[in-house]
């Protein structure tokens, strides 16, 4: 039998984590300069606007973003019967820790400032940081149920970093765009999260509490319709201002428009009564988000987002449908939340759609300065052409993908040590592992003995709770 | 028994409607100025600020209406007890076809650049297809529980058509105001609705599942309270910038105020010990919504707005209690959520008050300028008067009560037709016809056998699983 | 046995309530100068942007506190398992008498236009009232379960009524910055209900429902990431435009996700098998919001902040494993919801942190013409020093802690006047006392016989209803 009990694994890490975020918050982190006392005053002094501040622009995207991150991803993964709390409260956990430790990588790679070495954050700062815990939330879904909260805590201290060195390759280095995250968050965190899945593969897994119930689904829907609602937001949250932010909007809209009618069609079609099935709704109508990652901000056209959309919704459809059980049954990759139909290869086809459209851009459609601005042709990159930023785009995606693989499997032998607490075969699924569960009443709650008489049904099964 | 099986007729529906979304799209949906690439450009040489876009006039309204469709209608109808899925699944489901086809259709009516024959879209467009959307979910409120998904998707069809058919006639041709849809959207959605529920009626309909259990209460709160909280970005949602946004909200947001205490009150007040009933918090504290739907943006005051509240959420729950028996008794109409009540009523009174509040509007109040920005005087309407305005607006609401029940019943006849797949009386608001559900497990699932010892409370049944 | 029937109670205190509103707004409220219709036409005869209206820098913040209010505090107070109507549903009600009252509380107090004796309203005072509303539903939180909503309608009466005036005295006349309400709001409403829960104490209070099941505790979560993700708006709502909005929301994000960390650890460390309890992460995550009540506006600092969320989660987390069952041991407080673990505590230290961060501020790091502007040095204050505001800020506090126990001890004695229908001691806790609660059938729902043959996992009981 292991040995689940957290009761000093898990505050130690705890406190040790949010005690070095604090440290590291010390020495490096400041307010950036709209964030900083002297704006308003220099603002009004030289006669501008206030709403001249980045949080005008981008706090409304922020806030769907979050939303996203602590209910969408929360809740969608409560389908687990007996899971809720772990699903959300996990998530609510690992989230917060990502997201200060995201602020110090990202800060390092992105927001140092050189002339006095501390990292200068703002909104956008937090926009990124939650993104990245977003990644991290979507590896935890492939492993979702199977590992204990320390090596949820463990896995996160890794996985920001190596979500913060490949965006600096991918971004900075290759200056490929990826507003919304196909390659540096969903492809990072899906074929990262199934590499750590395989290596904690489980060949006695007891499956039986890996299903859902009536309730269950409608929880997960929750979170399904925020994710699905706000992923416009998304994929524009840290687009330039403007017609760039307004653009990623429609497109992603659009696009996940397309995808609930696809993944509710293929789900009807394979069913053999024609029924549909909630994994899919809950998932497969997400993926024309995902899709749009990188080309939301993109001159898609909205009959292009339709159709990414499209393409998208069937594919993860299919993939929950066929491609799971042979993960699972030949690579060994048991993937709770099916990661890899959502995310993975969704991701994959924004990078390519990402790619694509980036070596089809034309000054004619973007305008010369159109195109230097939403490609970043400027300083290293100013003689770009949007054929060679295609290849980069591509090239970004290899990257990814290889450094997802790697950095999985170190992590993955690092989870797999025997002290973490993870449970075993049988108890997976179980929320009573790491959480105090109300007791057995819930039962026997319709069945109290009401203050006034009850209603005139019939009481299905005798017992009386005094 | 009837065939309600799904298998190809489902899927064909979702596909050719996403195809032929796609090829419209292609051939006539480009983006605006303002979601062009070239906008930036153009204003940054002008040195111009970049938060002069729509988005930011309008982006925080458009994520809350978009919150009301899917969240806020999709899970104020789980209040039926078997039939969660069917309500937030279906919503879903043509809610996503409702917005695509309401771009195209809208879009033809007022997006049309003649210069290059396509439909220029932006954030304003995605509103006003979400609101279309909306009109589409009430009249699904009508029906709920009683028609297949393939049944949905031609009344989705037909309804976005008539419901721009009659925008345009009230809003261009009559020159009727109406931002927040008392008349295009409540009217419309609820008249619509009830004559294809009246054409549709079952005299044995079982009605043994149409009726809700606590937790299905419970996730139905959540749909109303997002309807509840939002509709002030709803109703000023495609307000004039500025002023007229501003107050749009500070009038919802007063009305929906004195709905809850009324509606309230009232649900007491007709219960023989004086308990509140559930569906009238769920719908009567809203009425106060639908009744300034046209009226929001007016200068009808805090203390006006109040008043319509009051009235609205009294009209409403009465109407849950006294007039929707008579209407399923003597009409006919079984209207599965009572949007007669919520939707219906309030609408007319919306467009009364809004005929009222025109009518009374004086160049004092608004200002000379203002008048004809609040009501658009100018152009073709140049020489009206508020009065003249006002019988408009009256005139609009007859035409749309004619268009609703017009087109109610041309299409409720189609949807007669039998072979949609529509249950039998049966196994009508039961999602088992449509969708796979989850085993009956969740009555056990308390007992389950837990890791650790099970709490000192006795079990209430003695089964054990495994 | 008590008298709890509501029907002449309930809906007569209501209307009285509504009407009485309607009366005061008709003689009173009326548009500030940005809602009202001659602002827009001023401003494009003088060729000024129409995104400088309030409107625009403060909706999407006032959206997120809306929605805490309603949708946070309503489902946090889910967690009871019999009570879900009653939290959410009186929440509903008192919160929407509580705007309307406060729009001319605190409209007599700050918006009075003393040259024609109306007052004026805003965004801003939308905002206000929603945060005054917070603090009755705080103090609702202490007697949730024990009260009739009649006592609720009197309670929020009153407490509006001390609410205002307290603002009034530590804000204008004692010239306190409390952009968050960790006094005005989390003090006061805390202490003020504790205080009423004390004179309302019930020696033989049955407290065999106040307890959570499984999905009661997952509702609930719903109401704590609302709350969790909202509340950097809610810190930074009503803060001056600019930067000052900006900073709020970093620092209250910041705060916040320390305080999930401490919070789920503490909650680890203290139980035998390290298990973490629902009840902790439900409220002690959220401790850094209210302790970010008054600073978060002012230059704490990134890790400053991370520090008071850390040490508030901790605190507050030990509140409700050790101060809360010696409250009610030797004090008499039965707190239901734990609120002085919540809002008292933490609200005091967000007061300290205020004080400290007030008297610690330099012209150095605010600039001088900054440190005028973030602490009001001017008019009547204009010869204020930093050190001078930070005792103040203390002064702030001990007069909201005397008017909260003050206030509470009289309405506490008003509320148990035994005519208000409050219920017995064996009926707390039990939403079948003032609501109509579906039947007993949920049990049995799982065993409904199915349209089609039942999935193959046996059934648990043989129940099945035809």
């Amino acid at each position: 039998m292991k040995n689940t009990l957290m009761r000093w694994k898990l505050p130690i890490v705890c406190l040790v984590w949010q005690l070095a975020m604090i440290i590291l918050f010390g020495v490096f982190i400041r307010y950036d300069e709209e964030s900083d006392a002297h704006w308003s005053v220099t603002r009004m002094s030289q006669n501008h606007s206030l709403l001249e501040n980045q949080f005008y622009f981008r706090y409304p995207s922020f806030q769907d973003v979050h939303v996203m991150v602590f209910v969408g991803f929360g809740f969608l993964m409560t389908f687990l019967k007996r899971y809720g709390f772990g699903s959300v409260g996990f998530n609510f956990l690992i989230a917060s820790f990502s997201i200060q430790w995201s602020l110090l990588m990202q800060g390092w790679f992105h927001s140092l400032d050189f002339s006095d070495g501390k990292i200068k954050i703002g909104l956008e700062s937090l926009i990124n940081a939650d993104f990245c815990a977003a990644s991290v939330l979507i590896a935890f879904g492939g492993v979702l149920g199977k590992v204990s909260p320390v090596q949820l805590l463990i896995m996160s201290l890794f996985q920001v970093t190596l979500y913060a060195v490949n965006e600096f390759i991918i971004l900075d280095v290759l200056g490929a765009k990826d507003a919304g995250g196909a390659m540096v968050i969903h492809v990072l965190g899906a074929y990262f999260g199934l590499t750590v899945a395989r290596v904690l593969y489980r060949p006695n897994l007891d499956q039986k509490k890996n299903e859902s119930v009536y309730h269950s689904d409608l929880f997960s829907m929750i979170g399904t319709l925020y994710l699905w609602m706000f992923w416009p937001s998304f994929n524009s949250a840290i687009s330039n201002n403007g017609d760039a932010q307004h653009r990623g909007v429609i497109n992603t809209y659009c696009s996940l428009a397309a995808s609930v009618l696809t993944a509710i069609a293929v789900s009807s079609l394979f069913e053999k009564k024609g029924k549909i099935n909630m994994v899919h709704v809950q998932n497969g109508t997400l993926a024309g988000g995902v899709a749009l990652g990188t080309a939301a901000e993109m001159m898609l056209t909205p009959y292009g987002s339709l159709i990414v959309g499209a393409i998208s919704g069937t594919v993860s459809t299919l993939g929950f449908i066929f491609l799971s059980p042979l993960l699972e049954k030949y690579l060994k990759i048991q993937d709770t939340c099916g990661i890899h139909n959502l995310h993975g290869i969704p991701g994959v086809i924004g990078a390519i759609v990402g790619a694509v459209t980036a070596a089809a851009a034309t000054e004619e459609v973007y305008s010369r300065e159109g195109l230097k601005a939403a490609f970043g042709f400027e300083g290293r990159f100013a003689d770009r052409t949007p054929s060679v930023q295609g290849g980069h785009q591509a090239a970004a995606l290899c990257v990814t993908l290889l450094l997802s693989v790697g950095g999985g499997t170190i992590v993955g032998f690092i989870l797999k040590l025997p002290f973490w607490g993870d449970p075993s075969d049988e108890n997976c699924f179980e929320d009573d592992v790491y959480w105090e569960v109300p007791g057995e009443e819930e039962a026997a709650l319709y069945s109290v003995h009401y203050v006034n008489s009850p209603p005139t049904k019939p009481a299905v099964n005798g017992d009386t709770q005094q």
